[in-house]
Order: structure tokens, then sequence, then C-alpha cells
């Protein structure tokens, strides 16, 4: 075999990948509980799954035909609305808004515009997995900002000046956050996008969960004066109308930068999905969004975050966490556990696979800061699913105290 | 706005993406003929349509989930199955196939996965558009070896010698042709096999027009003598299953070029869409697949095919063309009216469909060897629009003899 390329294969898969096909084969041996993976738990919308199957059944060739690199416009006029109505921004449709394959391209993309070799990007720690690989990729270097249980991993913008360098061309934010569930607060953004502006930076705001928050939504960053111009948004519909499947997503972003995104994405994708864009019209179309996110989606998911934060509190009651805010995770810090266990959190949840079949991720996965930690989704199991899983990690880690 | 990276600046759009918005526009104005784009023009085989639909229909929630990044493992098995059967080459369906978002991106993995900067890359000229710009992208260059009419289109294994150096990395073989038709011959697969190893290079074998022959089929790469440990094929589902808006394909190649191209999948684009999966597991199972192509697709573009081929010669008699033995497209030189028109192909191509209303590709999009060419696809129209579009070039270009 001739030789491959030296860089891609320094690059690590993504642990939480390779658990989930730990997990495919896990589960057809015992029940498993999870607190593992990231996906939504609910069925997208009826109305869609209707529309889309109508549609397919009326337009078979129109709806699996070729569409345009930055996606159909009826869909991004649509984006462009809701984003108006939800966060009070203008955005052009025909210039300032991309349709791209998930969240993920998403990232790849706003990095591949932006990167040269040796440049840095700014993200938190711990943060998600996602982002170090493809800076890494384009050759740019990670800087990383701590932030900690302590202070509900809220992120301070003294700690984003130090690591600031002449090199700094991006900083990530991720609100609401996975691992954490936090959302930033205004002020955080305020100095960040003032940061940005005297430093000359990008910000990549990763607003991929920003419809799944329970109580204040996440600040909108392209709303901060100065912030438009140097600021690309990611954004899905994985999360908010249950589709990971059809990879789908959205970026905005200043005309020239999705200009040189679009000319990426032609080599390397082409164009995003066809039926799952005419599925997201109709989701964006007449209210089903809204009714979908504040009739079902957010009453199951914040009672299910209410109730696994009582179950920590009673089960793990040495434990440490922030009830998170927004997305799907707790953050736990279980440092005293593990210390009387002797172990470190990826062994700790190896054994809790193996012993009582529940999956919880290590936090380490997520960063230095991380360490000690595990992160645990609430919206993949139902309440008594929840309970049982707490029990059964309760026995586990009290059979060492 | 801070500044974007310089290299994605430099790549250039891809023109047929641009004729794609173009004829958009015109369409709406006038009785447009499409002799342009490469899109197959029949639906989808009904009983896939109906199996996704009931699919959906019973599992919303599952037809749209997460799927692994490699793709389904049925669907590759049952991949495995059919090259197998058309090619009698055996893939292991774990280790050495991955489903892909289309021919897009598995091309872009593959040079991504093997290049290095400053290595090279031989292309045949004229070839298709989307391979010089990922090249470039990761930091490549591109070597070209001419193919004329003359010849059938047929490379000449001489004239590959001539561009081969230390540099040399990868030769990438498109076999049926875009924009040629050509098939290319057991004898150039061997000494091109032959070469990549003596010189130790590795082949990307781009097979996405695999079944759409009409004659003889294209010889597999893989399944040549020492072919198989340097070898990438690409494979997609667009063209044999009529689906080119679900963006799916797969990729073979050996386990580690797997192993590091499934990574950088797991960071441009995650996962492959699951419903198209769901619809090419049918589509593989049970007579589906061979059926639609032999009853259907290939009896349709054939007769389109020898019909434009009448049409060329008889209303274009001073252009010069080879019979496409595969692929959708006749790739024809018009140098003789061009001569006496005073254009290049770009300006005749503008001319033509503002004045007649005819699209057709110019040949230099393609290479400096297809200057004075045209590319006319002969799938997008039935027999009496592919006349009365070669009747208006023959208006047109008379016009000025």
């Amino acid at each position: 075999m001739p030789r491959l390329a030296s860089k891609p294969q320094t690059i690590t898969a993504s642990p939480i990948r390779r658990i989930a096909t730990l997990l495919d084969e896990a589960r057809r041996k015992s029940d498993i509980i999870s607190f593992g993976g990231g996906a939504p738990s609910l069925p997208p919308p009826q109305e869609v799954i209707d529309h889309l199957i109508n549609y397919i059944k009326s337009y078979p060739q129109k709806a699996v035909g070729y569409g345009a690199t930055r996606g159909m416009i009826e869909l991004r006029e649509l984006i462009a609305e809701d984003l108006k109505k939800y966060w009070n921004v203008s955005y052009d449709p025909k210039e300032e808004i991309m349709i791209v394959n998930g969240g993920t391209e998403g990232i790849y993309l706003a990095l591949g515009a932006i990167l040269e070799k040796d440049e840095e990007v700014i993200v938190l720690d711990p943060t998600y997995l996602g982002y170090h690989e493809p800076i890494k990729l384009f050759g740019g270097r990670v800087r990383t900002v701590p932030v900690s249980v302590e202070n509900g991993y809220q992120p301070k913008i003294e700690d984003v000046k130090k690591v600031i360098s002449p090199l700094t061309k991006a900083f990530i934010l991720l609100s609401p956050d996975n691992p954490t569930g936090r959302v930033v607060t205004e002020e955080f953004v305020r100095d960040l996008v003032d940061l940005a502006v005297e430093h000359d930076f990008w910000i990549i705001f990763d607003a991929v969960y920003k419809h799944i928050s329970y109580g204040r939504p996440t600040p909108w960053v392209d709303s901060f004066k100065g912030a438009r111009e140097r600021t690309i948004t990611i954004n899905s519909f994985s999360k908010e109308a249950s589709i990971p499947g059809f990879r789908l997503g959205y970026i905005t972003g200043p005309p020239e930068a999705i200009e040189v995104m679009e000319k990426l994405k032609q080599y390397v994708s082409l164009a995003p999905d066809t039926p799952g864009q005419i599925a997201m019209i109709k989701f964006l179309e007449s209210g089903i969004k809204d009714r979908y996110l504040n009739e079902i989606v957010l009453p199951t998911y914040k009672r299910r975050r209410d109730f696994m934060y009582k179950c920590i509190q009673e089960y793990l009651p040495e434990a440490k966490t922030s009830l998170p805010e927004g997305a799907f995770y707790f953050f736990v810090n279980l440092e005293e556990y593990l210390k009387a266990m002797e172990r470190d959190d990826e062994e700790f949840a190896n054994r809790l696979l193996y012993r009582k079949s529940v999956v919880v991720i290590p936090g380490k996965y997520f960063g230095e800061m991380g360490k000690g930690h595990v992160r645990m989704t609430f919206v993949s199991e139902p309440e008594e699913r929840i309970e049982e899983g707490l029990k059964r990690m309760n026995a586990y880690v009290y059979s060492y105290m």
C-alpha cells in the first residue's frame, strides 16, 4: 500500500462514536440503560412525517433530485423569518444563509474557510469533542479556557484574555453547551464580542441546541454590536426537529464567508439532502415548530431533567453538578466517589457498563478539566428508567464506600 | 471582517453549478432544452419509493435517527454481495466498505486520506470538473494526460509515463467517463496498475457511472493483479438508483485507508443519510436493481444516446464525436463551426442559450484539451426534444456558415 497522508492519521477517532458501536453490541446482551448518546429521543412531528410521505408519493423524482449547493431558497427564506422571529436578527436568505449537511459540516466548513496554518482557535474546556480534530486538520492550534462546576461552568472573560495572542483567529462558543448544559450570560457574550473586535478574530457561534433551553434563551451573538461581520453561526435541525438522520443544518455569516464556504462545500458534499429540506420547509411553516417544541419536546425534556437532578441528589449525594439550563446533559463531578474507588472517570464508565449495564460518557473525553466527571444524557430514557439507572449507579459506587 | 483563509479563496466554484442557477432562472422565461446537467432523468424504482414510504410511516423515529459513520452494516453487506456478483471481487463489508455522502464526499475523503503537500495527482484532460479543486485544497498538484476524439478519448499509457515523477501520489481514473462517455480498455488498466505498482502510487477509481454502460462493462481496477492494495473505488447511488438528492454513495479500499477516511468523515459529515440507506437496502435486495437498470434505465438512455448520435450526424455534420460507451454524455468537437463563427466554446454556449434556449456545457471547463468542444447530455430530454434541440443548434451554426 502506498503511504497515507500523515495528518489525518494523527487525529483521533471520536470516542463517543466508538461507544455507540460498543453499545450496539451490548444492547443485544442485556438491559442497558443509556445516559450516553446525545440523540433526541422523540419522533419528529407527525405533520412533518405526513407531509414528507405525501410529497415523496406525489413527486418521487423531485423528492430525491439534485438541489443547489446553498440549499433551497424557499427553506432559506423560512429560516430567515424564523431567526428574525426568535432572535430579532435579519439575515438575507440569498447571501447570508447556507444549508449544510448537519452541524458537523457547518463547523468543518467554517474552520476551513478561515484557518491558516498555525493560527489559534480558543475553545472552552470541557467542550464538545468535535472541535479539536478539525482545527488540527486545517493546520490550526487549539487553546483552551477552563470552566468548572463551582462557577456553573460559566467561562470568565479574564481567562479568555489570558490565551489571546497575535495568532488568535477564532473563538468557538457553544451555547447551550454540550457537555455542561450551560447557557452563557449576556455579559460574557458582550465582553467576548468586544475582545473579538479589538483583536480582530472570528466567533464561531455553535447554536445547535439553541431551541433546547429550559429557562432563559441563549444570547444570540450576532445581535451584539460589532459581532455580525465576524460571526459564523452553526445551526442544526437534528435537535430541534429530531431528524439527525437527515444530516441537515444551516449556517449564517457575512456574504464573503458564505461564498467561500459554498465553494468548499461544492467539493466536500456538493449539496444538502433534498427530502430533508422538503421536510424542514413544512416544519418551519404554519406553526408546527412552535407547537412541537413547546408542547412536546421541551416539556418532556424538562421533566426528565428535573427528575434526573432529583435522582442525582438522592442516589449520588457526594456528586457535584449544575442544573443544565439547556441541551441534553448533566456534567457530573464524581471526584468524591472516584477517589474512594481509586478509578479515573474512564475506568469508572467502563466498569459501570460491565457491572451494571449503565452507559455514561467519561468526562476526560471533553478536555483536561473534564477529568473526574461523567456526562449523563437525560433525554434518552423515560423517568422510571432514569431512576433505575441512578439506583444502579448508587449500588455500584456504594459497594466501594 | 477578520481575514478568510487564503487557499479556499483561490479555488474556483464549479461552473456547472453556476449554470444550474442560471438555468433555473432561464427556465421561467422560455422553453429551454437542456443538454446541460448530469442528473438522471428517471424516477427511482417504484418499489424503493413504496418501501421508503412504508418504513417512514411505520418507524418515523428510526427512519430519521443517527447512524454509524461507516453506514449501516446491512447495506454494506448487500453492497459486498453486489460487487461480488457484478465484478467478481470480494470485499469485507466491515473493513473495506464505507457509505459516504455521495461520490463527491468519496473523492474528497480519498484525496484527504492520501495527499501530502506538493504531491502530484494525475488526471486525464478533459476530465470531470470536481478533481482539480480538492487536489489543490489538500496542497497537491494536478498533472494531466491528454486524450482526444481521434482516439475515441482513450488515454495512452506512454502519455501517462511522461508525467510520472517521484512526487506522483495518485492517478484518478473515471470509467465510464464524464465528459467523454469513454469506457477504458482492459489493456490500459493493466498497464496503469503495473505502473502504479512500479512507482508505488494510488489509483482512485471513480466508478460512479459503473452501471451506466451500453456495451462492454468498465474493467474493474481492483480485479487486476497488484491493484487491490493501492486502489480506492468511488461509487454513487445517484446514477444507478436515480436518487442524487439523498447524497449517497460508497467507497472501497484497503482497511487502513478506510479507517483514515472514516476518521476524516467523523469531522466532515459525521454519518451518511439514514432514510437514503433504508431505501438503498431495498434497492439491492430481491432483484429490484437488476430489473430497474435492465428494463428501464439502460434501454431508455441507450435509445436516447443512439438517437442523439443520429441527430448530431444529421444536424451538425462537421462535428466530430465518439459514440459514448457509457455515462450520460456526448463530448462533441465543434472546431469546424467555431472557426467559422469566430467564437470559443464558452461564447458559443452562452449565445446558444441566449439565442436558441439550448443548454450545452463548454468543453474548456473540463480542461485544456476540452477547448473547442461542448458536452451534451442525452439523458435529460426525450427523443422529440433531443431532435428539436439539435435542429435549433443547426439553425444557429448555419446562420454563420
